[in-house]
């Protein structure tokens, strides 16, 4: 299949964008793709491609955009239930505790989840694989992490992986019983750590080893945040995970600064995310590292909360940043990578080029899938979308609808509009 | 038609809702909603509506919510071309000249829509108009103003009178020669001011009774501000407007406090728009007086600016609160009333139960059509929505997607998703 009459042609071409480096599109004006089975064959002028093959079936552009699918590199996309009506209340100047008082926060999501039964869970999950799909992300990482227990922990992580097999939508699971400190230990924290490195890990890796052996493993992440999990707990439950195998994520600084992310850095974690109070020895030791530094801007914007992360700060001490939504229940409920790039040039103050590469090439690699999506290039997996515009600035520039027509995963075409 | 298996009907009824009282949803709880030709017919508990209309042919809501179709009343719609470009020169620091130097700012837009012709730019808006319905809204307002002269104002005013024509999308048009001062006029903007009072509105006028006499008068409206036109200049061309008989609009404080929301109050205006560097004062003349106060979060949020209408404090005062979009090419391009929504609960701290009665009964009476849309109500034109979730609050709480499923215009039914 021949993809032509493009406008630009934006390829990523080049592999990840570190520091001041970022917002290389590779256009190619008047460019033309080439995909066989799942895979891009061929990517250049028009010209060229319709000549060299020129019985090949043809999809025309109409003239419009083409670039990499969105990877979205962290969403807590497995759940049951909403918390709407907490939303509500706090805008109704509620405080935190009548919240919790009325079942709100995190512990109501967990308490759905477990009650949950695997059809339902799977069923409210992929209406919101759906909805990424349509707004044009190929690749999403999904976290479990509303279980808190080995059984429900294990449900969701099971919820993931067929889902994946299912798709269209790609999903890279990450195991996250680290998420908050489950309620039946609520008076001794160190408990659960102990429960998490001695049970629920290896029972996920028994699991991973006899059901999904063929995928890489997932992810290990570890919610280091006042309330949660300090740095020593989280450098146990890293430590843990990563001589098991796994490879490492964590949520770093969102509301105070702990020392997450030069943890991540020292581990070798694939990504630090969140980074919104993060000191500029941790921005240099991030820099210094291999490790993505994943901004969530509708997490702020979720909370009305006017600090995010200091994007320009990363890049410019030369860290790798990437974007995703950290779609969740509590803060932000969005699917929409779109809307995350909107976001990102007004509160993180990037160029659409920026918040583009941030949003493919870059955010494949705070998944550690580079080698396979996130650039429109020869040997990549065919995962595309058309855009009803022709020009890319557009996202960023207009926000509140969907400007994706035609989302390409694996080769397989997918119309939205 | 009878409407039936609503989880929550939102008929916000019992007419514009007045400062501290903004947020009554008139909630029927297994309401359902009789609809005949273009008009509501009864509103009721579903057991019995369905009995007394047993044989009506029926629209089965599958347990959604329904309410009326968002009244969008501060749009301009009308225009050619795009800023994608100034908008990417302003994030990579270009200052204000560079912009202006390198083809961009509003007069840019004036440009390419006198340039374009009746057929494109009919195109272009009619494209905005079938985003904002795909988004809920049933009816917006529109505003010329990219035209600054007599012949390129009559043509947008002549697009917007065919697309309320074509429909679905029912556009209430607004009178805005007075957008900025014309280029021609650099030098001598009382020379345009003359040119609008003596000229370019009562041309308006003719060309509306020759061929749209059946309609109510457009809106006049006028861009009270530095740098456009000042209080006495704004005085001057919305009365000579309502001595014709025009109704009024203007907008008002967007970046400094000129006087014209007192203005919009004295003359008694449908609404004054904006609002973000409104005194005290004002606010409390404002309140006392049936002059809505239209609040325009998209575009400090377009313009990364943290600054927002105080809409607490307009209703602490007693104000009329709505909103709306602002769609337009420089600021804020964003056809979307939920999103507007989202926005609001964030950065004006309302609740989602205030920012709906403020997007569809409140911002019915800021286009003074209240009395035939912004409710559902028996009489009222059967313009309604049917959400894809089953609470209203995922309005607010959710973004980036679009969770509108079924739009009903003047009764005609029009699937979305």
């Amino acid at each position: 299949m021949l993809i032509h009459n493009i406008s630009q042609l934006l390829t990523m071409q080049g592999g990840p964008q570190r520091g001041r480096e970022l917002g290389h599109l590779g256009m190619v004006e008047k460019g033309a793709v080439l995909m066989r089975g799942e895979t891009i064959e061929a990517v250049g002028l028009e010209e060229d491609l319709l000549s060299r093959y020129a019985d090949e079936p043809r999809l025309d552009a109409l003239g419009k955009a083409v670039l990499p699918g969105f990877v979205d590199p962290h969403t807590h996309l497995v759940w049951a239930g909403d918390r709407a009506v907490e939303f509500e209340m706090r805008l109704e100047g509620h405080t935190y505790l009548e919240i919790l008082a009325a079942g709100g926060g995190i512990i109501s999501t967990v308490e759905a989840t477990r009650e949950a039964d695997f059809d339902s869970l799977y069923a409210q999950t992929r209406a919101r694989a759906r909805t990424m799909l349509r707004h044009g992300t190929t690749t999403a990482e999904a976290k479990t992490g509303y279980g808190l227990d080995s059984t429900s922990e294990l449900l969701q992580l099971q919820v993931l992986h067929k889902l994946d097999k299912e798709g269209p939508l790609e999903i890279v699971p990450t195991f996250l019983p680290a998420h908050a400190i489950a309620p039946e230990y609520k008076t001794d924290p160190d408990a659960y750590v102990r429960q998490i490195c001695h049970k629920i890990i290896p029972a996920a890796l028994d699991w991973w080893k006899k059901n999904a052996a063929e995928k890489p493993l997932p992810f290990v992440d570890v919610f280091c945040e006042t309330g949660a999990f300090d740095l020593e707990q989280s450098r146990q439950i890293l430590t843990t995970a990563r001589d098991l195998g796994f490879p490492l994520k964590i949520h770093a600084d969102e509301f105070d600064n702990l020392g997450g992310a030069s943890l991540a850095a020292e581990l070798g974690a694939a990504s630090a995310d969140h980074l919104v109070k993060t000191s500029s020895a941790d921005i240099k030791a991030l820099a210094a590292s291999s490790t993505v530094a994943v901004a969530l801007p509708c997490t702020p914007f979720g909370l009305a909360d006017p600090h995010y992360t200091p994007a320009k700060e990363i890049l410019d001490a030369g860290g790798l940043l990437a974007l995703a939504t950290d779609c969740n229940p509590g803060t932000a409920w969005c699917e929409s990578m779109q809307f995350v790039i909107a976001l990102a040039c007004r509160a993180l103050k990037l160029t659409p080029a920026q918040a583009l590469a941030a949003a493919t090439i870059n955010s494949a690699a705070a998944i550690q899938r580079d080698d396979r999506i996130g650039s429109i290039e020869p040997g990549k997996q065919a995962d595309m979308i058309l855009l009803n515009i022709n020009d890319y600035r557009h996202l960023g520039y207009r926000f509140g609808d969907n400007l994706v027509n035609t989302v390409i995963k694996r080769g397989r075409i997918i119309p939205v509009l």
